[in-house]
């Protein structure tokens, strides 16, 4: 990728607000768009009111979907919510990206998905053949992925108390025998493999919101992933440690949620990591840095170093994940930090941000 | 419950207006707060978008919540998005009825809670302290039923594109074996229970935001129904044939529902149907009939006559049943129509409502 580029403007406060932390109980204390950004206060927001009040060993795992045992039968069980803007965009809409997400969620335990949920948030107004279109596309995004919306919910809400849609995408899966996902399971001498180009949907949503042309439409990677993982773990089983999608936060956010789960550290090199062209020039333009933008189709795998060759192989032998690439490896050195070689050879921190990078990215 | 108050004034122009029906794909359609109202309306976007787009044969069964088979485990899943407005309100709060609402959908397919997922959408400048109180709330009511908060997920929009928290829960349950609830299971002969006073929380809830005041404070019934259910179940077995709790739109719009999908007549006896006399007088008061008000602790239960008075005897044994009553039966004759014999002997029909009835109650 190019040169790291300096944060946007806001964050450059908001990093120096976080070196002196509020309590997340402070009375005057409210919400801000960058508690749902997936960095620093996301995380914040999780440990303090979440971890704390729903404490039980399946939520501490803090991975993308949970897993329950039934009748000797280990069950995934994730739960996704989309306020993206806007609702359509190019390479999808907020109906085949909520599909995407949470079959994408339970892929990353491992799981194939078992059924799907839709929760539904209508503001008054909404024209009805918006609706039908979301909804449309939410089927064949399920069909896509061999999975069934079976069971659903809708509300709506006055005229100015939403926003078009929220839609919350709910899914059961079930891994197979023999399959342990976990970001615990990272280690030292693991290779970190990313199955494509990084920082697509961002980019697509950003451009869009923000009206940059480019010669030709850069278009959402929005995909569903749970083929290309049955594909990783015929060829690498259980030397497969840890999947994650790196969604809202991008590859720097997820990476860091996983060394420091694991405790560990992770070395990337900037110049194996993939980011087209187009996308490059747009983070220039737009003053961000590819690896904390969001990706809706690619997905982060940390395999023992025996089974690298042939995850990788695995991976680029599958359509949605042919331009995959081993971008660093697992430490000891460093638990819980995330850093970067880059090209002219010096190293940075790859830190969680803490500020609003991308509001309602997904 | 009093005479039947006729419906309130913007009624009588909607349910003209649904004899004209609008095909949902209109181009100018738009969503109405009706839509959310479990009435005519909400039916009319389930059967023309939802099922027309998801169609797979559980999602056709248009229970509470799915059945899936894992391993040779029956699952139940159930997903339920809220909105209610205000956020506390006496006996409970967003957070609290939002884990309540869930534990009941899967306690209606007769199935004990696994894990339950919440996914909160929070509108920017909301108070972090309001947020730590309906996540404590949660917690309370997940502890309650013997559940836990296993996976989530939080997203934050921009104020004024929400309304401080929206909330969606989503759980798994396991079904024991030998259990086989569905709507469908309605047979003439059956006789209909319910476990206590009904329209409590939708008066609750009215009362507040009309501010009505009472000689004591109207509290919500919510409360999680699987203890009761599983008391229910031991004492009648597979002679429960349907459970509901009929929250949106009512004991009305429940029942219209189950008598669609089965195929059969329902009978109530208005005598029977026990309303305390504070809803009553808030009923009369605010133009409502207590048939088409939200419940959100009491549940509908259709079985056998054999086993009607060991099910009644149960219902009553348990704390949240103390009340529980037979209110009327399931017929051959005019399959898909509620009846109700009134306290001075003419019969009406308990039709679905198709207007607005009370937005924002759940």
């Amino acid at each position: 990728m190019a040169e790291t580029k300096p944060p946007a403007p806001d964050l450059g406060a908001a990093l120096a607000a976080a070196s002196c932390p509020v309590p997340a109980s402070s009375t005057r204390e409210t919400i801000l768009m960058a508690h749902g950004g997936g960095g620093r206060l996301t995380q914040r927001l999780i440990e303090s009111l979440f971890l704390k009040n729903f404490d039980n060993p399946a939520l501490r795992e803090l991975h993308d979907g949970a897993i329950l045992e039934a009748g000797g039968v280990r069950l995934a069980f994730s739960t996704d919510s989309f306020v993206i803007h806007p609702l359509f965009f190019p390479g999808g809409d907020i109906g085949s990206l909520a599909v995407h997400g949470t079959v994408n969620d339970l892929a990353m335990c491992g799981a194939q998905p078992l059924g799907l949920s839709a929760g539904l948030i209508l503001e008054e107004g909404l024209p009805v053949a918006d609706l039908e279109r979301i909804v449309a596309s939410m089927q064949r995004a399920a069909a896509g992925a061999g999975a069934s919306i079976v069971t659903g919910d809708t509300k709506v809400v006055d005229r100015g108390k939403g926003d078009g849609v929220f839609v919350n995408v709910t899914g059961v899966g079930i891994v197979p025998e023999g399959v342990v996902i976990s970001p615990r399971r990272a280690a030292p001498g693991d290779v970190v493999l990313v199955s494509g180009e990084i920082a697509v949907h961002g980019i697509a949503i950003m451009s869009l919101r923000e009206g940059l042309r480019f010669e030709t439409t850069l278009e959402s990677d929005t995909a569903t992933l749970n083929g290309l993982v049955a594909d990783l773990l015929a060829a690498a089983g259980a030397a497969v440690h840890v999947l994650r999608d790196p969604t809202r936060g991008g590859v720097a956010s997820t990476l860091n949620e996983i060394a420091g789960q694991a405790a560990v550290g992770i070395r990337l090199e900037e110049a194996k990591i993939p980011v087209a062209e187009e996308v490059r020039g747009a983070c220039e333009i737009l003053g961000l840095d590819p690896l904390y933008v969001a990706n809706e189709g690619k997905l982060l795998a940390i395999v023992a170093p025996e089974a690298a060759d042939r995850a990788l192989a695995a991976l680029r032998a599958h359509p949605l994940g042919a331009k995959a690439a081993a971008i660093g490896t697992v430490v000891a050195e460093g638990p819980g930090r995330v850093t970067l070689k880059s090209r002219i050879g010096g190293t940075r921190i790859v830190d969680l941000l803490t500020g609003e990078q991308l509001p309602r990215i997904c």
